[in-house]
Order: structure tokens, then C-alpha cells, then sequence
């Protein structure tokens, strides 16, 4: 049978039409954008148009804020580390918050090590930054903040809005890792007073290896990388075509489809929740019931080790994780259910599973009709289990 | 008619047997290799599998010596940086040569703003680095010495194994920018006493916006971004896994053909270069004669401007470039050029053709019958040239 897949947040499949798309580029359009000939101009337009897709995507003004990165992990280190460097003698002073991509906290650590004061906000048991720490931590040496638009993990949407107003009314800039939201909910830079957007292309359905920071106009930065001085001094490196094209692509796609997209979503994660709960004594939803991303799960599992469940529902050809891929290598439960003030059981007990486009009814039916049992005969091998739930 | 492309130093058509391989780990098997699972597990294997054909091909001793960027500018930004950063305590002097990439120059000037003291070792006529310069100038502080494999805009090939035995009888490290040489001539990483070397995807005929940096066992570098910790550490963010299953292909390809290719690209550059110089008053070939590139001619025509030699034969389908692509947004000269010890004049009249896979002898005859005419139509309009060579 085939597998499935309910693991987007670690890795998207790449939409055919986007694939499709960027094959030309590959084997035909090769040219260099900063060659001065046919191919050099053929491949310029095309990067343009893609630019041109993504600031359409997030509500930017201009195309030319867009610049093009190797993904996520790259655009959270130039926003944060470039802005960090080119402002310092403002201020040394970050504030971002505890549940933040580990692109974006060890980053802060780093620039800790050499004279930045970073400040982590606490969140609420749902994942919600606390905008009152955040009015109480502003200080005039305070350059930036940065806040995630959505968490990959739990799904918690933050009121980013609320936040943009607060960190410009004390005259700071304000950084959003977009990453695990862009294309599954609406993004608008200038109404939400963002400077500074991440974003990747693997997370819009494109390829992998590609990203974009979105740079206000006036927002200054410096490089992270020297080299030969593309996208406009900020980026170096040889632009990678085709993965710019695909991205583009990708937020074409994503804008068009979104909301459609996002219904039908919504419906499956909350048949998937909803059964779960139901089906499976002491087992609750982590993350804001109401103010999340449509595709994405975390469930806890009291009395459960999650690792376990995720090699049991492997076997039976369903694909979850316990929290990002990013983070999996170490035996920690993740930073984000830590700050929710979960328990350290409680944490190892949680799984994330994350619906994509080609999840259906059926992939939601078949891990109901799986995942009551499998549960049940994990928790019979625990000592700790009351009798009552394994009977 | 088809157009001649004649600038691979600027940007690749990919193999498609490249291409091939790679489809699967875009819409198939898009795990990612951090996760615990069935996908995750098949996206290990196959960045495994691609280590080890680039360790192959450079002569690694074990495949964890290499890892994955974003490309030859990350490479040698996470090189040099990282290295720098690193070891700072045990000196803070770093040698490299005035005819390197721009990504290897400005990360050294980069460096030199934060303490570090940089010398750009001068070359001779034909591009050389002076072995002599290198040995005076090394010091008890010297801690590395970049030096590229071959320079890419003159083909010129450096006596890399002299200078990484010397660089080692003195205790410094090796940094190697092979950027332009990798897939086109041997290289021993071993015997050569090379400690870190640069490598770009897409001059494999590989994909853009992959590269790999080869760090010897013991080596200690710092990583340049900060996040979720992949390759070891060293560089964070998600695997580009198609990309890097193509840039293993690509030097899986490189391996087993390039021989042959070397051969057949030298009889075409050596047919072309002989034409040119015959056909041709007043030209000239930039770079050393013989310890060059297969595929790289840098020919210098005296009373022309290169900028309106490449549009002319540009109108008419043959493609080229007058030196580095990612210089190429400045009208000045590039420095590798002018570092040979050519005019400002010479170096602006010089033009760079860079052979690839799909050239044939028909491309070169096309182009021999065209340029000389080409050549005497432009110096006819320049008011200083000799009268006997527009006659």
C-alpha cells in the first residue's frame, strides 16, 4: 500500500507543475544572470518574474524587496545577523521568543557570544507570545524583535499585527520567520508592519536549497556571505535558476490556491483532531485550538514514548514526526512543547503530524482506524499505566 | 540556427542523466534526512551515496569529509570564515593570491576589516602564483593559504602539490578553491596536502545551488550559519536532497568521463586558439600556454572593446564573456587580468570562450569564420588602430 505522508513540515513534495516549470532552466535557459547576452537576459527575466510572484505572495511593494537565499535556515541568519551588524551601534539589544525555528534562537545565541543582549519572551500554554513581556522588554537599545509568523510545530498562529504596531511604536524593526506559514495563511508586510520576511521554497510546495528574505525598502542589512556582489550586494554566490524559478512558481501557485486549499485542510485537520480525542483516552491537542496553521497536528499522548509510536506507525506505512526534523538528531523534546510548560514526559509523548496536498477523507480514516490500537498496546508495555486505560 | 554557447565558466546546461536522478527526490522520495522514518531514512542513503562520489572524485580519504553548501561561493566563504574564526587564537595571518575569486578576495578583505591581516601573493606573466613570494611571506602567524586549483577566467593551472607542501613544512593550512578545476583535470586531495577544498554543483554539470566543501579529518573550522546543525554541524538547514543527489551524480559522471572529455575539449581549444592567433592580427593568447584548463581560452584582441566584440557575437548566436560573470555588472576589468600585468586597455579588449560537453568542431570553424571579420569591422571604427590592419 502506498505510504502516508504526514510529515510537510519536515519536507514537502515538490508540485508537478512547478517541477515542470523549472525543467527548461535546468538543460536549456542555463545562462548566468549577470551575463550581458541572450541566455544572461533570458535567465534576469525569469528571476525577475519570480520575484516579482513572491512579493505579490506576501503583500510587498516592490519586487527588488525580494532577495533570494538557499532557504530558511539562510534567510533567518541574514535578517537577524545582518541587520544585527549593520545596526549595532544603535543598539545591541534583540528580543525574540522561546518557541522560535533553532535557525532563528541559535542565531541569537551566536550574536549573544559577541556583545548582543537577547531577550527570549515566555509564550502562553497555547504558544502565543506574550505581548506584555514583549512592551516591558523594549528598551531604547532594543534595534529588532523577531517573531515567528506561525509555529511549525504546534501550529500556534502569532498576532503578528499586534506586534508589528507595538515593536515600531518603540522604534524598532521588526523580523517575522514566515517559513511554516507562507502559503498556508495570508501575509501582508505593509499592513502587518513587517521589515524583515523569511521565507522557503520547499514549504510553498518548491524546490528545496532555495529561500527568500523579504527587505523592506530602507531596511538596512549587511551581507552574510562576500562574493561576487548578486542580488544587490546582499546575496553572493551564482543565483540558482532553476530553484528561483520554482519558487516563484511555487508562490504563484500558493496564492492562487490558497484558500481553497486552506478549507480543505482545516476540515481534515479537525476530523483528524477530533477523532483522536474522541478515540483515544488521555490524549489533547498541543498548541491553540483556534488560531492555527490548517495543516498541522500535535497531539500528546500521556503515558506514551513518542518515538516509539512514530517507529510503530512507520511500520504500518504512516509517516509522522515528534517535532522539527531540524531538532530529531538529539534525544531532547523539542524547546517549543518545553515552552508551553509541558512536561518532560509530556513533550517525549507528543507527535506532530502535518497534512499536505495530496492527503485525503481516507489518509484521516486510516490513521483513526490504526492509531487507537497501536496506542493501547504501547501503553500495555508501560509500568506507569493506569489499568483503567488498557483495558 | 542553434546558438554556440561558449561561456560554462559563467553557468552549465545540467547532464541529463544528472537531471534523471535527481526527479525521484523531488516528488517521490522528498524525506527529510534528519527525520526517524521510511523517507527520512532513504534521503540519508542517498546524501551518503552522493558523499561518497565527491569524495571519490577528489581523492577523500572517507566520505565525511565532505559537506554540502550552497554553491563554490558558500564553499570558500565557510573555508576561509569558518577556518578564521576558528583559529584565530594561533594567528591571524592569511595569504591567498590576487587573481582568486571574487567569493575567496572579498571574504579575505571581509576578514581584514576584523583584525585578520591578508597578503595577496602576486603571479607571474602567465598567471602563476610566485612560490618565492609565498615563502617570504610566511610567517609564525600564518595560519592559511587560499590558492586556487585553476583560475577560471584564464585557465591557468597552479603548481597546487609545491605549494601544499610548502604551506605544510611551514605549519599553516591549505585552502584550495577548486571551483573551475573539478570534473576538467585530476585532483588528489591526499597527495596534494590540501586541507580544505572548494567544489560547485553546476561546474560539475550539476545543479545550481549546491556545492560541497572538502574538510580534512582534524581540520577545525566553525560553521558560518546557525541553526538546526546539519552535516555535522557545520552547516545548518535542510538538505537541497535533490540537488545534492545531482551533484553526486555529476561527479559520479565527472569521474568515469573526464579523460576523454579533457582530450576532446583540448583538441577543440587548441584548434581555436591556433585559429585565432593565425587569423587574427594583433591577438593574443591570455594565460599560461600549456598548464591551462581544457576548456578555457582567453584570447586578447588589441584596438577592440570587448563589451561590443561579445554583442556582436551575440547577434550573431555565439555566446561568450569577457571574464567572470559575477564581475561582469561592473564596467571595470576584471582583476585576474590586470593582476597578469595587462593594460586597462589590453584587459577591456580581452574576451574569454569556455568549451563545454555540447561544443563540436563545427562550433569552432563557425566561430573562426566569423570573428575575424567581426574583429576588423570593430577596429575599423576605432580611430587608433594601425592602418595595415584594417587594409
Amino acid at each position: 500500500m502506498r505510504r502516508i505522508y504526514l510529515d510537510h513540515t519536515a519536507g514537502k513534495p515538490i508540485d508537478e507543475r512547478v517541477l515542470k516549470d523549472m525543467i527548461p532552466y535546468f538543460s536549456q535557459d542555463y545562462g548566468n544572470p549577470s551575463s550581458p547576452h541572450y541566455f544572461g537576459n533570458k535567465a534576469r527575466t525569469a528571476i525577475d518574474e519570480s520575484r516579482t510572484s513572491i512579493a505579490k505572495l506576501i503583500g510587498a511593494e516592490k519586487k527588488e524587496e525580494i532577495i533570494f537565499t538557499s532557504g530558511g535556515t539562510e534567510s533567518n541568519n541574514l535578517a537577524i545577523k545582518g541587520f544585527a551588524y549593520r545596526n549595532h551601534v544603535k543598539g545591541n539589544h534583540i528580543i525574540t521568543s522561546s518557541i522560535e525555528h533553532m535557525s532563528v534562537i541559535n542565531t541569537c545565541k551566536h550574536l549573544s557570544k559577541q556583545g548582543f543582549q537577547i531577550i527570549y519572551l515566555p509564550v502562553d500554554e497555547f504558544g502565543i507570545v506574550d505581548l506584555q513581556s514583549l512592551e516591558k522588554e523594549m528598551t531604547e537599545k532594543t534595534i529588532l524583535v523577531s517573531v515567528m509568523y506561525a509555529n511549525g510545530e504546534i501550529g500556534t498562529i502569532e498576532p503578528i499585527q499586534k506586534i508589528g504596531d507595538l515593536v515600531h511604536s518603540k522604534g524598532a524593526l521588526f523580523h517575522v520567520d514566515a517559513v511554516a506559514a507562507a502559503g498556508q495563511i495570508p501575509i501582508d508586510v505593509q499592513k502587518e508592519e513587517i521589515d524583515l520576511l523569511s521565507l522557503s521554497s520547499n514549504d510553498l510546495y518548491g524546490p528545496r536549497g532555495v529561500g527568500a528574505l523579504y527587505i523592506k525598502t530602507g531596511t538596512r542589512i549587511q551581507p552574510i556571505m562576500q562574493g561576487g556582489g548578486q542580488e544587490r550586494g546582499l546575496r553572493s554566490g551564482t543565483e540558482n535558476l532553476p530553484g528561483i524559478v520554482g519558487m516563484g512558481k511555487a508562490a504563484k501557485i500558493a496564492k492562487a490556491e490558497m484558500t481553497d486549499e486552506a478549507e480543505r485542510l482545516t476540515r481534515l485537520r479537525d476530523t483528524f483532531v477530533k477523532g483522536v480525542i474522541d478515540l483515544i483516552p488521555e490524549s489533547f491537542l498541543n498548541g491553540h485550538p483556534t488560531l492555527r496553521l490548517p495543516n498541522t497536528v500535535n497531539v500528546r499522548f500521556n503515558y506514551i514514548e513518542g518515538e516509539s509510536l512514530i517507529l510503530s506507525l512507520d511500520m504500518d506505512s504512516v509517516v509522522c514526526s515528534s517535532g522539527s526534523a531540524c531538532t530529531s538528531k538529539t534525544l531532547e523534546p523539542t524547546h517549543v512543547l518545553l515552552a508551553l510548560g509541558l512536561k518532560h514526559e509530556e513533550a517525549h509523548g507528543s507527535l506532530l503530524f502535518t497534512f499536505g496536498k495530496q492527503n485525503t477523507n481516507e489518509d484521516v480514516k486510516y490513521v483513526l482506524d490504526i492509531l487507537p490500537n497501536i496506542v493501547k498496546r504501547l501503553r500495555q508495555m508501560s509500568p506507569l499505566i493506569p489499568k483503567e486505560l488498557i483495558e
